[in-house]
């Protein structure tokens, strides 16, 4: 039955190969945006209105209603403290000591990397972002190590006012380990609402949600689009569509185990993988690991439809071609199962959301656990964009002091140049400055 | 005849400073953006949507004739290196000078508050972005100084690949001093073209035009808008709307140079000036200089106009009021004007663009001078966006790196994790690493 599979087995040396991932690509990007004066973006556009205008609080009802089902009034937006501290005792005890190993291991790399407090430069400060709102999934898939991921870079750059919005489930609750760890984290700003509209809402402000400069998180591409059209009235990290994975694979790679990292991603539903290898003989023994593997899922049929529209083993004539193919697919998660040449594969990789060094870095440890947000860039963009990290909810301002010696010594410079812009006001203001 | 400006001085205890500042804001607003679905915006859609389709090189002529009255064929587009070596030479030897300066000074500063070459940590590399475009404005005003502020931060990073474009003025020519400066800085891939076509080339390339990664720099509505909507498909620096001032002002402060700042700022037409004080006298002696400077001005009636739509002078009861008003206006260009006292105003704001700290730090200073770039967040996007570094020509990649015994140790947290939400085929990528 499952030989339809043979054909995500592709070597360089056919021609398809570069139409195949140009399709993977153009899957992606199609899952990701609305194009505009779509219905849909005039969808969005509408209820970005709608909630920005006169609608506020009953816009979010009404699409609420429509679009997750529940019936919600303003006032029961927010979640009660007593409901965040009720998830936090309904949590097992087991699964609470390994949230808060997480938590300890996110906060540990976050304060690490963290450059806001490491700053000595007299010419530039930072500043916390003062408001951010997180965006937590919770329809299809409830993500609780979404909050963990987001929230506590947050807190280690210093923001002081965190919110969270998360759709309801039915009849309008949020799922438990997603309120306890909000708890935990010491949020008690909560709201169940999610989509586009819930962007909306964070962007622009209605009645009872006070306005963010920040939005961050993930979620379907309402959520996602909707950022981008709130980009520039907020910052947001990025545009996020399908998780993806790329392995490299030689011949020292374990196939039972590449074909269950690639599963893993798929299991996202959708999700892309790919595996890039210098070797035929691996490339085949992956593809049969995985129709191995793919018979003991619970959801083979959708698994298996997700592989044949977003998955490719692509087997190159050598390391070099991998390496070069994989700088421009700059896959969101990158792994290295390459036995001792893994290391020195890693360091020619340019682009890259997180790359996953050797045989016992599954993805899932970067998910959940090492400290790194999983929140990465995908589709691509992380030849541009940065996992989600302390630094993004900082900015900048640059200092500018002169005094007036030092501004008569470069007087003579600053008139030239502004006068060499025709701009005449700004020369006068230096110029001003030298007749007393 | 300048009464009229006497409208623009307003005390807190009106009730009328708080809706002049909303108005302001408004004007710079919808001096910024389109409306979604407006006739604006549906054009620009189709500009982006012809320039990334077949259209190609073929619909950036089209545009240029059309918007720039410039008839340019395809390979007309980029800039012959013998004229960018004739510029060069065309420049006057005293402004070379005041030129190679301003490029040591810029190079010293974002040298310095360069992170990406300071990292240690095993946990995370920095890579310079590959490919950059800057946009740099050339039809009404030409911006030499724009080069200098986006170039040499990006040269800092270490990118390889920088693109500029510049709208052509009369028969398809770019101002020399642009063009000499990209030869002094080793920039000779430069396309005479600009407005949202221009953006549109270098997001999706075209038959001459290679795309890039992120597009930088500043431009009209139609540029930054562009920018907007392609943002996601390559990053962005960002939203950027009329230049604008606050100064903060108290009675140490000198009258006539608050003037002149003000007027250097609404030069920009359209500029928004704001001053800010505690002192009704100093706030009364600054409209009396102002009306006494515009008198002087070549361009006095343009000038005063921009002043009553975007200029205001508040007093406020204190100067704790001042400054939490400062921090929700979050300027671009804050300058602070309090005699012994500027300092420790500064240490208390949270958001502006870049803060020129004395008597004798006009904004020229910062425009042309002293390092920081002068692409700074506007319309109060500094509470979120930061100033244009060094920094935003690298993005970031996490590296995660376990070995069997440290897998072996979190594996039973892991899965716990990964099953709380659901997602088996993650937890079996950890599990059947454990069997072996």
């Amino acid at each position: 039955m499952n030989n339809q599979l043979d054909k995500i087995l592709i070597s360089s040396s056919q021609p398809e190969w570069h139409a195949r991932l140009r399709e993977i690509h153009a899957a992606v990007k199609s899952a990701t945006y609305f194009e505009d004066g779509s219905d849909e973006d005039k969808q969005l556009d509408n209820i970005l209105k709608k909630v920005s205008g006169r609608g506020g609080d009953a816009a979010i009802t009404e699409f609420t209603e429509n679009f997750d089902g529940a019936m919600l009034p303003s006032e029961n937006f927010r979640v009660a403290q007593k409901d965040l501290a009720k998830a936090r005792k309904g949590i097992d005890p087991i699964l609470l000591k390994s949230i808060h190993q997480a938590i300890e291991n996110v906060l540990k790399y976050q304060t690490e990397i963290f450059i806001g407090n490491k700053n000595t430069h007299s010419g530039i400060k930072y500043t916390p972002i003062e408001r951010v709102g997180i965006c937590v999934p919770g329809a299809s898939a409830p993500l609780p190590s979404t909050v963990i991921m987001t929230a506590v870079p947050a807190q280690v750059a210093g923001v002081k006012e965190i919110v969270v919005v998360s759709p309801p489930r039915y009849k309008g609750s949020i799922h438990p380990v997603i309120l306890g760890i909000c708890y935990e984290l010491g949020i008690d700003e909560i709201y169940r609402i999610g989509g586009a509209q819930a962007v909306a809402a964070l962007a622009f402000g209605t009645q009872t949600i006070k306005p963010v400069n920040k939005i961050v998180g993930p979620g379907n591409q309402w959520v996602q689009m909707a950022k981008r059209k709130v980009f520039g009235i907020v910052d947001i990290d990025s545009i996020a569509g399908p998780s993806e994975v790329l392995i490299i694979a030689n011949d020292k790679a374990n196939p039972a185990w590449v074909a269950a990292d690639m599963l893993s991603q798929v299991e996202h539903s959708p999700g892309s993988a790919l595996v890039f290898t210098d070797s035929e003989n691996i490339a085949q023994k992956i593809l049969e690991e995985l129709k191995i593997q793919i018979g003991r899922l619970s959801r083979k049929d959708s698994t298996n439809r997700c592989l044949l529209k977003y998955g490719a083993i692509i087997t190159f004539e050598n390391m070099e071609q991998v390496v070069k193919q994989t700088n421009f697919f700059a896959a969101e998660h990158l792994q290295i199962q390459c036995g001792a040449q893994s290391k020195a594969i890693a360091r020619e990789v340019k682009n890259a959301g997180a790359i996953f060094i050797g045989d016992y870095s599954p993805v899932a440890v970067g998910d959940y656990w090492a400290g790194p947000s999983h929140t990465l860039p995908t589709g691509m963009t992380a030849k541009f964009f940065s996992p989600l990290s302390a630094n993004d909810f900082i900015k900048s301002t640059s200092i500018i002091e002169y005094n007036k010696e030092q501004l008569a010594e470069s007087a003579a410079d600053i008139i030239r140049l502004a006068e060499a812009e025709g701009l005449d006001a700004h020369a006068k203001s230096v110029k001003i400055r030298q007749q007393d």
